[in-house]
């Protein structure tokens, strides 16, 4: 009885100060933010002309950091690391990009005491972390050498505890790749808004009331599981209000203005940087959240453009400023330091209305008002409905400063309804309910190889893969006998490739749970696996050639096939040509259902990417030569691009291709990085920005999944190359597969492979 | 091919030396000590007359240990405490009884760097070793207060993160008891004795086989835990090895004389209790198998009878010197600081032979030459038919140390087979084959007072068990309505107690895995889930009270009943009575029946004990008045025992009543501890002695389960609790329950109970 009253009494007790002005009911007796969006957000159909310069707090503050990213870079691209604090959400107290001009900063927050300094994270690894130290001159603390050797196990201990021989050969063979055992998982973005809506107290209550429910009668193992992480998640939150105390905010109670909103949301995704280095960490969808109370302000006559925009600059500033230790092995695979702090915008709502509000344009404006710049990665959720006006500054911003990616939302919507947000590259997931295992990718241009050679490894030789009988013929390759095989491999490599992330989750859970970013999310979680495929156009015009052109195996002197000789011609993928693109559905369709065949870690739905970021020119040195021509050691093509110079029929022929991959088969996303020349999009800035919303709404309706924008020519990529010290390519970002990094951070030969990727020149 | 080749080559290289004169063959293919000694051991039926003094060594030693252990009784019963070391199998160099001594030790190895010397073990609770160092003086070393505070966290800390409100109220209230979620849950024999057969290496490579074969294929969740469990125990393996070679034994290999195989076993287990720190740590059935070893080098002329029984001497001398750090709360419940290094001698073969050996002598005989002791806690697994000249000596050292136990062999043997040995007071397990999640016991006395008061603890006037409609007249207690309530609150009672033992039991494995026990056992085990029940004479005697007599209840100021009126007679278990008897019967086949109704962690087998060890009186402490008239606070009957005073017609009689208990319904032991008048049991010895087996033959061949045999009478005790500082009672041993203890060891309030107990003057 008591009970029950003082549960109707809580239920009345919703109706915070905080919460004045606010509509709506949901929210307030349930965790819903997005309940508190549709209630409350104003949608904006105008034009940018609203949008105010930066404020002279900014340019203070954003000279200063440049000038510390530049000394950065002249310092061998770290500028200094912790080695005797282990990162936590309260390990450190207030830090400032510049103490003297700490009053300046409106949003506050750095992820250690000093800005860029990388933090010590060894619970996914004590060696990586010495390793990252080590390796920027740096000496690691013995004290932690011997506390993550001897007492406490890391997450990458505990995964080659229970690796199989099999999986460390195909890890060493780079058949699976990129496997998130040597770095954090990443990927997972807690709903950061949660601390700006309810205040951590209220976040608290409600976990500990999912303990008390949680097993309620009787525990199952997994039931017990959960009641750990709850209780780790509810230490997390206490970890959090001590963090923001350290900076003199009290978020234990709701935020009560836009400055708070911006402030406690913040503080939300600095717990999660602080706690883990996963290889992506992002923010979310914070944009139409935030422009609810920044409204609310403005209409108050307590907040002026000019100040609203300082918020968001500010805010995403410190999203400029997030660095994590790595080690060289990982900044091969990801090349020019990237976090991934993306940060998704616009969108349509289930019931019709657009989702852009100002805030959006203020997002988009922050490449303006300090330049273009590799992080936030900015992601336009894209739909033809959008509202011109945003539509129109988005295609200027992205012909400006080649820093946007665009995704599907109307692709997006039906699977993830209208409150996800993309969790890395080309991600979705649902804000708050969703979590994903992340699992990197396996190479679907060797197994065709492996396929070929019996399981034996083209480049080591060595029995990778079962022990099946290879093409023994010298003939021309027959297409019928080769997608046997094919299939054969397919099925085994899924099978071990889902074992792999099977110990991997199920060690990163143990070792290395993500207690803040989870504390900020529901109890209740649904989870994707989320596999990847890499050499995607590779095996397609590898088939293709099989198909429709004569293909003849070379052995070396062991009998491995090493090389081909190709007689004929034969359709590639990327020319809207279906001969080729049939194939490209077949591929991904097949490969996704034999994931399907295994059991997945906690129940979890098996998804696949088509995505390699900066990593296909690793992978691209570990594979052989493929039918299709491609030689021995020259890197992929990125993500689900057709191959350097495949294309022969321009840009447009080239994404048609892309349509026609159906989302629903990779639903962890299709990723397409585009670069058109200027010239080629139009002979001024309104015929170019016309011609470029012309070209997305076409793409996209057609169901394409995602685009990267690039705008510029060949030339200017040469010329950044040669000569990185030009100012004008201090900042010079330029998208590559899934994320924008600043050109000359990238390594000479990532920088090669760039260029010589298509630049289209016609539509 | 290569492989296969290299299977039956190495199938072929097991003849090794170390096996020379060894018969069989399926041991030496495959880990299998049980066959290893049938195929081998010397059954002998012969008389105790062929067994040797202690060697002057021996003496030596023995007189040193004894000088310790009275200083360490001096000292309030710690001599000294590790706090700087963490303690594992591998921790610390090479120790000895008395550095000046160590050639005399034939047998060495002990548990830190100096004897009694108790070591450093905060993988169960840092705040629980912290607490045992601090209550003896000693000062937490600040290193691990972070490290397991800040770093890593412990098993204690784990359970208290996933446990409800119910299972918090349950313990507090102690309706649940004795939990080892505050100490190790020990209760795992490895099979020490696969050290000295195998030698370590060839375990290793074992272990490797079966970290290939888990899971292979598709690994499940249960197979990732199995795998990391696998690679722990090989870690394992190699600290044991190390640990042995700081004392210059290379145990890689197998043992090749007497000397090595006692060396190599004890070694396994002295790992054991470096690693942890269970509240029972036996070290097995070790008898038989030694003294294979034994007999081959009498008979080769390498060793003398002498020779033999100083390594068994130095053996068992090892074995009572085994310490943990404790708190007091623990020593308040396992009064007289026990380590149930329980040894388990005799029994019978499944093939009719007997197991006895000379060997299982020579442990009986160190209770002569070196005096009474609790440690090991000796065990004969009893038989009629075991050789009379066993029967007979054995029951001599009972008479003359009531420092035996006796298990009933022919009841156990058709479950466990006959390679078990028990694990703690009186519960087998499989050797090598076998664990135990060990669970302590329910009282269910309390629980009856529940059913009368809908859930209302008597004690703390909490809801603790669920609202139920309690007894609401005040008319004498209707038999049948009180049944209906007990049978619901044991409903409940069952399934939140085998929840908190999942969770308990959860955690143990993640946070406190005993690798290297585990490391000495089949990776393939059977697990038993093992329950408790407390309160059980006094919940019989109460429903014969409700059923026979006239038992009101009496309530306090908030209506609670806390007392009883009785009138009338009612019938007493423990008189040979069925009207009471049956009640028995009824009581442990439901509480059993309904344990299985709920799931239990890792798909294991739930078993119940009637077993209270000295925490019969805490668990009295927090019992509230009863219907059979035990009033509140006083102690609980021990075990199975009769309730003190309702034992009316003699030993037989109630031995009579004990038998009628199924062992299968409590496969985890059903405990009996009763004190004989040594008149009572004959004029001189060799009566004694006959009336001693007769009653055991008799006893044991009706079913009945476990006998601790004291044959004393009540002065001697009062005498001895008045003058503790007589020298004849430094080493006076007693049986109570479930192990054997210093009477002077005992609190003054165990002192009582012990002296309270009926002592049996007629049989």
């Amino acid at each position: 009885m008591g009970t029950a009253t003082n549960e109707l009494e809580k239920m009345k007790n919703t109706e915070k100060p905080a919460w004045e002005g606010f509509k709506g009911h949901l929210w307030k007796s349930e965790i819903n933010t997005r309940d508190f969006i549709q209630a409350n957000y104003t949608p904006y159909e105008g034009a940018a002309d609203f949008l105010a310069d930066p404020s002279e707090a900014t340019n203070e503050l954003w000279g200063k950091l440049q000038k510390l990213q530049k000394q950065e870079r002249e310092n061998g691209g770290v500028l200094d690391m912790e080695a005797d604090v282990v990162s936590a959400a309260n390990a450190y107290g207030a830090g400032y990009i510049d103490e003297s001009l700490k009053d300046k900063e409106a949003i506050v927050g750095i992820q250690t005491d000093k800005p860029l300094k990388r933090a010590f994270m060894p619970y996914g690894g004590i060696r990586m972390a010495e390793e990252s130290l080590e390796s920027y001159g740096y000496t690691p603390n013995p004290k932690y050498t011997e506390i993550f050797n001897d007492y406490h196990k890391t997450h990458n201990q505990a995964v080659f505890d229970v690796y199989t021989p099999e999986i460390r050969a195909a890890r060493r063979n780079k058949i699976i790749t990129g496997l998130p055992d040597t770095y954090g998982r990443g990927r997972i973005v807690g709903d950061y808004r949660r601390v700006a809506l309810y205040g951590i107290d209220y976040l608290m209550e409600q976990k500990l009331k999912d303990h008390e429910n949680c097993g309620h009668g009787q525990f199952t193992e997994e039931d017990i599981r959960l009641r750990e992480e709850i209780s780790d998640q509810y230490k997390a939150l206490k970890r959090i209000k001590e963090m923001a105390a350290a900076y003199g905010y009290d978020i234990s109670r709701p935020a009560e203005n836009a400055k708070e909103a911006v402030q406690w949301t913040y503080f939300g995704y600095l717990a999660a940087i602080k706690e883990q280095n996963g290889a992506a960490m992002s923010i979310g969808r914070v944009s139409t959240f935030l422009d609810i109370y920044i409204q609310r302000d403005i209409q108050n006559g307590t907040l002026t453009e000019e100040a609203a925009q300082e918020l968001i600059d500010h805010l995403v500033m410190k999203l400029r400023m997030v660095k994590f230790a790595r080690i060289p092995s990982y900044n091969e695979l990801f090349s020019g330091d990237p976090v991934w702090a993306t940060l998704s915008i616009a969108g349509m709502g289930m019931d019709g209305r657009t989702l852009v509000t100002k805030n959006d344009f203020r997002f988009l404006h922050t490449l303006e008002n300090m330049g273009p710049s590799p992080e936030p990665n900015l992601t336009v959720l894209y739909s033809s409905r959008l509202p011109e006006g945003f539509k129109d500054y988005a295609a200027k911003i992205s012909i400006d400063t080649s820093s946007i990616q665009y995704e599907n939302d109307d692709v997006m919507r039906p699977v993830w309804l209208d409150d996800y947000a993309i969790c890395c590259c080309v991600s979705a997931t649902q804000t708050g309910k969703e979590m994903q295992f992340f699992g990197a990718r396996a190479n679907l241009a060797k197994a065709l190889l492996y396929a070929i050679n019996g399981g034996v490894d083209e480049k080591s030789k060595v029995q990778v893969g079962p022990d099946f009988r290879p093409i023994d013929s010298d003939d021309a390759l027959d297409f019928d006998a080769v997608m046997a095989k094919y299939d054969d491999m397919l099925e085994w490599l899924a099978g071990m490739y889902v074992n792999t992330l099977n110990a991997i989750h199920y060690m990163h859970d143990r070792y290395y749970y993500e207690a803040a970013e989870l504390a900020l999310m529901d109890t209740d979680l649904k989870r994707t696996f989320a596999t990847g495929i890499a050499g995607f156009s590779h095996v397609v015009d590898s088939l293709s050639a099989i198909k429709h052109a004569k293909v003849f195996p070379i052995r070396d002197e062991d009998g491995i096939v090493t090389d081909f000789k190709i007689e004929g011609e034969f359709p590639k993928y990327g020319n809207d040509d279906e001969r080729a693109d049939d194939i490209a559905v077949w591929l991904l369709k097949t490969f996704m259902e034999k994931l399907e065949h295994y059991h997945t870690y906690r129940n979890s739905e098996p998804t696949t990417s088509i995505l390699t970021i900066t990593s296909n020119v690793v992978y691209g040195k570990a594979t052989g030569t493929m039918p299709d021509g491609r030689k021995a050691g020259e890197p992929l093509s990125p993500g689900a691009n057709p191959s350097y110079g495949a294309e022969q029929n321009g840009l447009l022929a080239s994404l048609n291709s892309l349509t026609k991959l159906p989302y629903e088969y990779a639903l962890d996303g299709i990723s397409n990085t585009q670069s058109i020349n200027p010239d080629a999009l139009g002979h001024d800035e309104d015929e170019r920005i016309e011609n470029l919303t012309n070209v997305l709404d076409g793409y996209f309706n057609q169901g394409a999944h995602h685009l990267n924008v690039n705008v510029f020519g060949k030339e200017k990529l040469v010329d950044a190359m040669e000569h990185p010290e030009k100012e004008e390519y201090a900042n010079f970002t330029i998208r590559v597969s899934g994320y924008a990094v600043k050109f000359i951070d990238l390594t000479r030969e990532q920088q090669e492979d760039v260029i010589s990727r298509t630049f289209h020149a016609k539509m």
